[in-house]
């Protein structure tokens, strides 16, 4: 993991919000949320988290880096399915606790479910207070099982 | 607080990800991240969390509901700013762990720092491996103070 170190101390809200000094927030696990958009047609394609490190990375090597909750390491985004992020671009928010990254998606999708987007499903009102799933934008565009093998995702 | 049973409880990975139940995951603090766009634009205004209870009012209400980290506190999206956001489409993701709404946003802006996005700055390398911040899209399309008066951000 990298030194947190690596990035400026926080200062004042006002330093934080219009400051020119990266002084991103980690949450108490060590992570900061980041959302990744195409950056051609912008539609969203994942939100993940990432450590000290996988931030550092993605700014220097220009490739999307993460964090895996669930495995509990630094991986990057492709790193078994071939399916790869060029970082175009990195916002991050007024508060500096979320990053946004427009990137080209290598290959045909970002999901691990073989979907390109991770949010094929919308929330929809069901009958007596409960709530329901439908699909949109879900078909697959990819065999997941060939790009992934049957290790669990990393995308946690 | 809401009761989380208000959401079925969660099933196998297949169930989660190929299903039509919303089983929504929080995380150890009750909480699920909400990323916000643009209906018209696609632009990315902000990213927040809900708790249970934000999640079924903004569901049932079409009105977006958020939980304040830094407050401890329920809060819907305008409720002292005016500047609301009326919910087309709620997408989830794969594992159900992160919500996505497209929404109308009422009034000049999402940020409350008076932008229209909370995303108003890139990251980019600077020198000898350090990190600086360039204004993008940082013109203030509201005055804060006015809207928001002194009182911190809720947004966080």
């Amino acid at each position: 993991m990298a030194d947190p170190a690596l990035f400026a101390a926080r200062g004042s809200t006002q330093d934080v919000e219009e400051g020119r000094i990266l002084a991103p927030k980690f949450d108490a696990d060590g992570l900061i949320t980041c959302v990744a958009t195409d950056v051609r047609t912008g539609e969203l394609l994942m939100v993940a988290h990432m450590d000290p490190e996988a931030l550092r990375r993605t700014i220097n090597t220009g490739e999307a880096w993460y964090f895996s909750r669930s495995r509990k390491r630094l991986w990057r985004k492709g790193e078994r399915s071939g399916h790869g992020q060029r970082v175009i671009e990195m916002r991050i928010d007024c508060d500096q606790d979320a990053v946004w990254i427009k990137v080209e998606q290598t290959g045909p999708g970002a999901c691990h479910t073989g979907r390109r987007s991770c949010f094929y499903r919308a929330v929809v009102p069901g009958q007596g207070g409960s709530f329901s799933l439908e699909f949109r934008d879900g078909e697959k565009v990819f065999e997941p099982q060939a790009a992934y093998g049957d290790e669990p995702s990393l995308g946690s």
